[in-house]
């Protein structure tokens, strides 16, 4: 570990999120039974493809049934795979301030993932490099975000072949939180596994405590593409956690039917979880959920739907149920804009995922337009609702203090407790105070501007980014992180 | 019963929403006895006014100990009537596919009640008549709700003394639905009790049934106004349920600490549904709640909160515990315009209000600016976040044939299902279609006018006031009313 520790001194962030509230589940013992029947039939009958030759190869080895590319798992052997991952595991950051324990009843956060286009105030336009800097910035700053993420937004104007090198780069030298590693290829992966090497110090390091999470989609219906297979197995074979996610947005990747769409998932992402135990036992996984809807008449995608609700709830059953932690949720909306209908989808989405209590919550903050746009006021406005749900989802603590008797009797029949002494000794600390909602009175309000919420949250991000001050790193990593990205560069042509 | 029936045809509403999905209780059983104990105590040791000597009398007959206008309750006796009152009533509409079920597992919901001010657009103004009648008509055009309320905003161009007249009139005639009582006044109390007798038939039709509901609050901390129990007093009397809320807003009319403000809200409300009881044995009431907090810097009210969250989902626990129906949640926002904040506050509570299963829900729709502001857009917004919920909390259904597997043997992997059998066949059906949400892709959405929630919201509003057609009513009935609104308008001297 060569990541300077008196990183930690001015970034210091609040603990990670650790959710002690209880879970609210909606599935009977039955109906988890059929869901049983369903997956163990799925996966018998029909199979999943896997679209790379060394998968194929290991589940022959290990005694599957395997046609072209088809693999029919038997269920028992699945389980018996699913066995051998961890049920939680510790991800480290460079600042171990920053750390995180993923599973249990943990909860960690990174921003929205893969959007090409950003929005800022009324201008939509192509992601820039520039923009995924402040993006990372802005996830440094948000003391509510556990990582940043990884692809935050598409860097267009940066070439495509590498990169990957410019994304990881920015992530380990902008902020000192965990990230996640590229996807797009094997040689992507390896790349990201190369400069964690350098930023923790060795291959060691990094096996004993993972430093790179990464995100796998699944091609559903049941179907595992090559590329994010290459990237699984390098991924898996460092003993970096995957995420394998099933990517359906219900009606085109898998049937209407909730229920149908929770056989699928579980089929895809246990096929996916015994593929990484092949490549190396006890690998850390997490069991991926993205799962939303399509607009029947339209054919859009749309979010924060009561139909996600309802099978966001259920994954989270579901995979405690395999004894896996488990990704879902967000703040998720269609919305085009930073409005009302993208506050309360965000949070149609983001409060099923505190009540499942999801460990690994990516596209936390700055998601827009069904995930087309990386927005920096919607970036703000998500990491207000996380921080207000993470205010929520902490137990109350009752005892006779807390019943404030005292405080009754000093005050009186049609009194006022704005003064009293159990006030006035907890006024700082009794309430969460929001840093983006407005309760002034209107006259307050028109005479500061009559700013609404997404006019608010574009000063907040301006200031934060002009506040931002870079986590400190030694400089011969910082040199050798740098010569890496330069001759791969070079050598991958760009 | 002389409303007419006929006008159940045009107008059908979705039938009563019952939650059928399962209650998130919080509270342990060790809380539990804690604020049990807390109750206790302040009820016995504190006590609580009533500023109504025909109160303290009925508190004296029965053995209560009275020291001026307090009350110092035996927790046992109060018990004893709490016991008295039905833990679940029928509430009639003149409208009978409009009756509601209040308690169990029923939810209904009524607009926002009470403010002063109005908001369309960029419009922040004095309410009037003509706003309270467009309200009570966009309350009859969306079926999500089963009442306008009673006071949806304040007509500030009618006489004071006269204007509950006019709103009961534009209640009872542009909506079929039921409405809430005034509670100015016994006199204003009394008045609504007469016209319902009116357009009801008779004084034992709405005595055998319900057909107002009405809301009286406590002056908290713990004591209830004179004009608020002369309501009461009028309206247990005529056995229409009450609904006996603190009115909380932690900081200043309760300590800081969530524990003591459930441990008061305990007390007013059940000295409140003691009262009903020794007027009237067995007289429906409703276990009331608006709770939230202040900001400590500001002193402003703040809603949508963490703190007002935690509350509502112990409230429905506490109030199953007393075995009666409850009030709690709506729509509410600080927010001073709809925007994100009024979209993400209004579901922070709202989504607690149906993960607690609330019977009746005021300020579902409308709800802006702390209460002080009846919005339109706002209306709009309020009523998609309710039916989007209603959907979420209504329970799957898991079979055989929800699990689709014959889909998957057509679409095969990495197909999709837009044209498969199984999806033609539920297409129109099977995802909850919103009407104020956009999934628009940009190029369309642009292509539209780039509008947002709120400008989509305020053209839905217009055009439902254009498409409204008010509810046949017997036109013997309607002059009855008219002429009892024009008599006693003129009694009142106005």
């Amino acid at each position: 570990m060569r990541a300077d520790p008196r990183s930690s001194a001015r970034h210091r962030r609040t603990p990670l999120f650790v959710n002690k509230m209880p879970r609210y589940e909606i599935l009977s013992e039955d109906a988890m039974a059929t869901l049983e029947t369903g997956w163990r039939r799925l996966m018998t009958e029909i199979g999943v493809e896997f679209m790379d030759d060394r998968a194929l190869e290991l589940f022959r080895q290990a005694g599957q049934k395997v046609e072209d590319h088809k693999v029919f798992l038997d269920p028992d052997f699945v389980l018996e795979q699913v066995a051998k991952a961890p049920s939680e595991f510790d991800l480290q950051a460079r600042n171990p301030a920053n750390s995180v324990h993923i599973g249990g009843d943990s909860m960690a956060f990174g921003a929205v993932y893969g959007p090409p286009f950003v929005r800022e105030g009324d201008v939509r336009r192509d992601g820039t490099m520039e923009d995924f800097r402040n993006f990372a910035k802005l996830a440094q700053s948000f003391s509510v975000l556990d990582s940043a993420g990884g692809v935050v937004n598409e860097p267009n104007d940066t070439p495509l072949d590498s990169r990957h090198l410019d994304m990881v780069y920015a992530l380990q030298t902008l902020t000192d939180k965990l990230y996640m590693g590229n996807v797009v290829s094997g040689t992507n992966a390896a790349d990201t596994i190369k400069m964690t090497e350098i930023l923790f110090g060795s291959r060691e390091a990094i096996e004993e405590t993972p430093a790179i999470i990464s995100l796998i989609n699944c091609n559903s219906p049941l179907r595992w593409d090559d590329r994010m297979l290459e990237s699984q197995f390098e991924y898996s074979a460092a003993a970096q956690p995957v995420v394998l996610t099933p990517f359906i947005l219900m009606g085109a990747m898998s049937p209407v039917t909730i229920p149908a769409a929770l056989v699928q998932q579980i089929t895809e992402a246990l096929s996916g979880v015994a593929l990484s135990q092949l490549i190396r036992p006890g690998a850390p996984v997490v069991f991926g959920s993205f799962l939303s809807n399509i607009d029947m008449q339209s054919g859009s995608p749309t979010f924060g739907t009561p139909e996600s609700g309802i099978g966001l709830l259920c994954t989270g059953q579901i995979a405690r149920h395999f004894n896996l932690p488990f990704r879902t949720g967000g703040g998720l909306t269609s919305s085009q804009v930073p409005d009302a209908q993208a506050g309360y989808e965000a949070l149609m989405t983001m409060m099923p995922t505190f009540l499942a209590g999801a460990n690994w919550v990516m596209h936390s903050a700055g998601w827009l337009e069904g995930g087309l746009v990386a927005g920096f006021e919607k970036f703000v406005i998500d990491a207000q609702i996380v921080e207000m749900l993470q205010a929520e989802f902490t137990p109350l603590e009752i005892d006779e203090d807390s019943m404030a008797f005292g405080a009754h009797e000093e005050v009186g029949h049609g009194g006022h407790f704005l003064g009293a002494m159990h006030t006035m000794e907890r006024f700082r600390t009794c309430f969460y105070r929001p840093f983006l909602n407005s309760s002034d009175n209107y006259e307050r309000w028109m005479r500061n501007g009559a700013k609404d919420t997404a006019t608010r949250a574009g000063e907040i991000y301006k200031k934060r980014l002009e506040d931002y001050e870079q986590p400190p790193l030694d400089e011969a990593v910082r040199a050798e992180l740098e010569d890496y990205v330069n001759r791969r560069r070079t050598e991958l042509g760009d």
